[in-house]
């Protein structure tokens, strides 16, 4: 595994899939959801937290995925999460989907970072001490 | 259509069908909770309300559904709701799947009338105003 | 309404949201695709179809979607469908989901017409009947 | 572990949860499938199956859950599960969700054998390799 990388193994499930006989499209969202929250998880952190009497959390402003080739029922699937960029205010996570070996998916996601308060989201510069520990998740690799 | 009944109608998605190339049998629970929202909204009442400074919401406490013939991408369903039930706290929902005046399913659906607050979930009897609503809305029929 | 759009309305199902009170991002991916399939059935398509012996399908090979302002539980979603581009084998959809009026994401879908058989797609000509329908249903706006 | 039981562990993810800040209860029946199929796995079989040059799966005929305590973001669950019955041509499996050693759900799946054939499904009795290995399974635990 290359340095910087995150993984995170998954079996596709039966209600992932469609007619068509492969994982929905819309359920390679979920997955990489899944992969972020195992990676926030990783290194101490969580989607929504309390930072010095605010509360964080990281609503998503652009997604997309190209697909290579169909999952199906069962597969095995690797998943490989990197931070492709990290702003003042933003950070771009790009996911891979690979299956024995190969590419069969990449996602992106960029999410910012927000103040919520009474349902409000307001973004704000990362806290210095959640932008050490994402940093230095990756650095180590897992 | 009988006294006492909501129907509502409903396309089933290429997203709810899975690898059988039927609906998923976990969706019929997502179709039950529209019809069940649809019926709210057709009385003036919804899911999460407040009532004389307090917040009403129905936490579910047992689900069913039989399944009796598949489901397919694009039929267009017909769900007959009816109140099975009224108790002085619950509410149970019987809800018949139809398509082409054929029965496929049935499922029902209890709730528990509460009380929410900080994150409890507190049984409450069910409020006078909202209770003759819920009666009086399938008294008529839709 | 412009010429060339297609508008599909959707209310927010309850199933839809998640914790933070908002419809998760994955699933506007599934508004996209229902809007895409209502679209295809105005013009007499569908998804998976029979064409001249051959069964054609539309694998999806790239989806996005930029997030503007969340949507919540029972809002009333008008979704504009316009078709981006056509190549010779590919469809590119831009899907608009605007709310009172206002813009609240825009997303992208490109499939690629195939031959499905015995389990492969494999990447065909869109068929001249098939192309004249998805021009004209467009050209008359809906 | 009681013998004959089989058990699975799963966190709640964040696309699993709905506004009011709870796993959606449609959800526990994807979860009850889930562990279905690792116990399948688990003793060399798999939903769809190739017998004797006929191909066997297992539609529901009923399904059932009851909540007790919701299940919460990122909770860990272990899920068990149980053969409450086995008939000539049906099973029914039960399903307890737990929560650091408490019962916070209880769920019951009723599936029929079936030959499928050109999209039919033809209930039909158990093979007895497959009953054996099912008996096997979980007199052993896991």
């Amino acid at each position: 595994m290359k340095t910087g990388e995150f993984t995170y193994a998954r079996r596709v499930t039966f209600a992932e899939t469609d007619l068509a006989g492969v994982m929905h499209f819309s359920n390679y969202y979920r997955l990489m959801e899944e992969t972020e929250h195992a990676f926030l998880r990783s290194i101490g952190l969580t989607v929504v937290l309390e930072d010095e009497g605010r509360t964080i959390s990281w609503p998503r402003v652009a997604t997309s995925c190209e697909y290579r080739a169909p999952a199906h029922f069962d597969d095995e699937l690797e998943l490989r999460l990197v931070i492709a960029k990290m702003g003042d205010r933003s950070i771009t996570y790009e996911i891979e989907f690979r299956r024995g070996g190969e590419r069969i998916a990449l996602g992106r996601s960029t999410a910012v970072c927000c103040e919520m308060a009474d349902g409000v989201f307001r973004p704000t510069t990362i806290p210095a001490d959640i932008r050490s520990k994402l940093e230095a998740g990756l650095r180590g690799g897992s």
